[in-house]
Order: C-alpha cells, then sequence, then structure tokens
C-alpha cells in the first residue's frame, strides 16, 4: 500500500424511510480540518485526472453509484515510487472513506450506469494554484 | 421569513464528464464549524420528523432528487411563532444551501421518483440527547 493513502469503512444505517450514511467526524483518524466540502459527478466511462494536490489532504466518499479511484506515487524518497493504487468506492458495495495525502497523482472514474457522485472535504477552501494537473495520457497505467 | 433560516444559492459548474456543485466554505456565512458530515436518504413520499435540534446550526444541500423541508417555529419570544416555512431544494431546480438554526422544529420528505438525499453538515459530532423529536402528527402542518 502507497504511504499517505487510507481506506476508512463508514456506518450504513437502514432505515425504512431512507438511510443514513455516515461520512466524516471531526474525531475521525484522517480528518485534517475544514475548509470546503464540495461534489464532483462522474459519468459511467468517463475519467478525470489527473491531479496531484501539493498541500491538502482529500477525504473523499461516494454517495452515488461507484467510482474507480487510481493513484500514482511519483513522489522522490517514497518506498512506493513508481506504484499504482487503485480502489472502488460505492455505498452498496464498499462504503468507505478514502484518504490522500497532499503529493500524491489522482484520476477517478465513473463505473456505474449514469452518474456517479462523490463528495470531497478539503482542509482550505479551493485554491486553483494548489494544484497540478496532467493529462491522462501523461501518466500511463 | 422564520428567523433562523437562510436559503443561500450555490454555484453548479457543468463540465462534459461530470458537474461539480458547491456546498459549503469555512469561509461561508452560516458556517459554524465543522464536527460532523452525514448524508440522510428519503424516499419518495417518505416524511422524516419531526426533530428539534437545542444546541446545533444545520447546513443542509440535497444532491440527488428533490427534497421538501419544513421548519416549524414554536419558540417563545420569537416574532414569527406558530409559523411554517417550506422550500424544496434539488439540484436541478434548486441548488442551494439551507442553514437552520437551532430551536427550529423540522420535517423533510422526498419529492423526487426513487430516493433522494441530502447532506448536513453539523457543528459537533452527532449526539443523540442534543434533538428532541416529535411524531408526524404531534405537529399539524
Amino acid at each position: 500500500m502507497i504511504k499517505g493513502i487510507r481506506v476508512t469503512p463508514l456506518k450504513h444505517i437502514v432505515t425504512p424511510k431512507g438511510d443514513i450514511y455516515h461520512a466524516m467526524k471531526s474525531t475521525d483518524v484522517g480528518y485534517c480540518g475544514f475548509g470546503e466540502a464540495y461534489f464532483s459527478e462522474v459519468h459511467c466511462g468517463e475519467r478525470k485526472g489527473w491531479k496531484r494536490h501539493n498541500r491538502m489532504t482529500l477525504n473523499i466518499v461516494v454517495i452515488c453509484g461507484a467510482i474507480k479511484f487510481i493513484i500514482y506515487d511519483d513522489r522522490d524518497n517514497s518506498d512506493t515510487k513508481g506504484e499504482f493504487f487503485e480502489v472502488i468506492l460505492s455505498p452498496q458495495d464498499n462504503y468507505s472513506r478514502l484518504t490522500v495525502d497532499a503529493g500524491l497523482w489522482m484520476a477517478f472514474e465513473g463505473c456505474a450506469e449514469g452518474t456517479s457522485i462523490l463528495m470531497d472535504i478539503i482542509p482550505e477552501p479551493h485554491d486553483p494554484v494548489e494544484a497540478d494537473r496532467k493529462e491522462l495520457n501523461e501518466i500511463v497505467y
């Protein structure tokens, strides 16, 4: 496993009128402050990425559909330099929170029919110059 | 309008692979700290409530479907005591954040086919004794 990635199973409480899904508490391991929460949709078969945050840890939950996350480590001095990590999150099959430290490249792909939705909690409000981007074909997976 | 309720339109950014929806920033009016984020589903035609939080402000965003929120003010010394407020939130038709101060009764109902989903951000982790509950028929709307 690449250092700086954590997959934390989350509680899903079944109730007759509609279920409850835990996402994040301030007391959780992996929480590093609240700056912003936003949603990102991804249509089936589409891939968004690559993106690397240079200051911010991401805390991601998939609340609709299923999304495959691919993380790539190109950090100098990392024991896992050159490695990829892959996980599929979904409220039905793997309801977990994905925590990704700053410095790792990430892409993600819609794996369910229609549109899938993730929520991301980041420790500071969005800052476009805080992240680097590469085209999908610039990191071959 | 009942004092202690705020409806804030949010940004929805259309992109070809899947849209981005703002939910909350720490710099937003209405933000009162981060204790927990969770999701609540509600099936079409079902109503959840009544519930009154006694310490916590709620910040609610509907990310799937459409949900009608009904808020009831029975606070002594409130100018709007006895009044109801109603709003339908939906990512398609009214993508806004609903901020509800402590002390107000709230119920909500699924208004879209299938299951609708809200996210709620609260300033402290969930505490079951912090809220009061009433049966739906105890407050006639």
